[in-house]
């Protein structure tokens, strides 16, 4: 049973609607999955023919989307954006409004069980915020619309994977968003991702959230004993392979990284500075515990590059890949399918 | 004229004293500077004998030391720990104090001109304060000790070398510490710093401290527009080569790295984490800001192999390496040298 994967369309002023159109056409990506991009048609006409690039794929409805067999690639069109005073490289309530609505369509899409998996592609946090979106990003907005109660973030590559216990809040907020009952949730969350993606029992770390992991309570305010040590002996005690709370600065050490199969981490940039150093064209997002699978590309809409033509799309692949492995569906190359030239 | 330079013995229970004897025996410490260990004579000859290895180098006091020709490696004697109660792996308040005493020795002679730089050996943070010492680490007994006005500390590797505006305190301590006057002292620092290092105008990155650099204000409290950005204002209008406030995790980009010098991180994990991650056995700490040169290990007191002679002195000699280049001092290898075996 072959099942098509969504790809929101992102921000329409961004880099999204070209590296759509590059998934449309792969065969790279046509090889593993049957793309649905989920946007605006319009703008992707629009991008295509300003870059001299063709839109080979069928346009949909919502309605011919959720009746069709899905065996082939298509722009499910989600219109409502004003094209007259829309400027590419120019996110603006606008385009926040219609880059949202691509997500709810394609989430809706997968509830209902008409996509495998959805990958998304960059949003404008400002534009969203603009548009009236409460939602920081993508995966608060999937957890919302899915009523999913406990979730996290995962920034995954080879070469190091990071689930997060905390994302987009400011570096202030992060100590009383901290509690062992979250923590513990992010570990039993990684531990079934990674046990998935790997297909062994895999070996969890968890950091602290002070320098030292608070070197025996000099620094801090004892967080690493009062709520992260206690969620790691939970964990323990449920039979998970998980040792913590880790000094930060040596949880990413070359050894460390060959010992275990993810890093819990406290906050945002604990995880995404090592992740994009080390892994900064590779990385995939990844939104665990939601009731289907969803990753998404590893930069932001990048406005001043957009409708360049110059918008690498490997991290968007690498996010359909994932995708692919996660809903373990594995889709054969057709000849004269539509995006092989 | 050749100086020697001052290695701290660190605390006596970890890895300092072997770590010392490696470099008062190594042909490739010798080649390029003269070592003049400041600890405990006893401790050294025990752990010597213990590992079965020899203590070649002389052994002077500190008032010897002062006035001698220091042209040969020593030991300059630092005593007062009580050995009949010492043991090795187990660093308690009279091997804190130990360790502090040496520091304080090795800075006098700094201060007087008898050593061009001093390196640091790793003391133990719960020693130190179980022995009443109030610095949380050396970065603070320096500055203490010299009065110095303003200094911070820089994590230096070839790959990449980090200042940093705050370091050995809780994670929550870190925003009411940041202000612009600090920003713009350590933007100048690391400036001075890596112009020394690099011989040429440097090129400075300063982070901020919220995800994504705040993103306009979405995430935080204003911490970058209203402290880190009139700090980096502040420093180009002095005609310094300095950008920022950056998105923390694309500051550490493999191509951000070949662009810039050094880069300002806001708190110790921001850059420790990304330091250790790549250079993880090369990482020399070095305090700016000092009337003396002051490299040191990158590493603890590693209790738990101390004394057993596996220990690796490579950041020792990296430490020494890179206290040699800042201060501009170059020793050629003597012919019938000590350490020559």
């Amino acid at each position: 049973m072959s099942k098509a994967i969504a790809i929101t369309m992102g921000d329409p002023a961004g880099v999204g609607p070209e590296i759509c159109l590059r998934a449309l056409d792969s065969p790279e990506v046509a090889a593993h999955c049957v793309p649905a991009v989920f946007g605006d048609a319009a703008v992707l006409r629009r991008c295509a023919v300003q870059l001299g690039w063709r839109l080979a794929a069928p346009v949909v409805s919502v309605g011919e989307f959720a009746s069709m067999d899905r065996r082939q690639a298509v722009v499910v069109d989600v219109p409502g954006l004003e094209l007259s005073a829309f400027r590419p490289g120019k996110a603006d309530a606008n385009t926040g409004a219609a880059g949202y609505a691509f997500v709810l369509a394609a989430i809706d899409a997968a509830v209902s069980g008409q996509v495998a998996a959805v990958v998304t592609a960059p949003l404008h946090k400002v534009a969203l915020r603009q548009a009236g979106v409460e939602w920081p990003g993508h995966t608060e907005m999937f957890a919302h619309r899915t009523g999913a109660k406990r979730w996290c973030m995962m920034q995954y590559s080879a070469e190091l994977a990071c689930a997060f216990v905390t994302t987009h809040v400011g570096y202030a907020e992060v100590p009383r968003l901290i509690t062992a009952r979250r923590v513990l949730a992010v570990i039993r969350l990684a531990s079934e991702g990674m046990a998935r993606l790997r297909r062994r029992n895999p070996k969890i770390a968890v950091c602290g959230l002070n320098p030292h992991a608070g070197e025996g309570g000099l620094f801090g305010r004892g967080e690493e004993d009062r709520l992260i040590l206690p969620a790691v002996e939970a964990a323990q005690r449920e039979g998970l392979e998980v040792e913590g709370p880790l000094p930060p600065d040596t949880a990413f050490l070359p050894s460390r990284r060959k010992a275990v199969d993810a890093v819990v981490c406290m906050y945002h940039d604990q995880g995404h500075i090592p992740v994009k150093a080390l892994a900064f064209d590779s990385a995939v997002n990844i939104t665990l515990g939601l009731p289907m699978v969803r990753t998404s590309v590893d930069h932001g809409t990048a406005l001043d590059i957009a409708w360049q033509g110059k918008a690498s799309p490997s991290s968007l692949f690498h996010a359909l890949r994932l995708a692919g492995r996660l809903a373990g569906q594995t889709v054969p190359p057709k000849p004269g399918n539509l995006h092989q030239k």
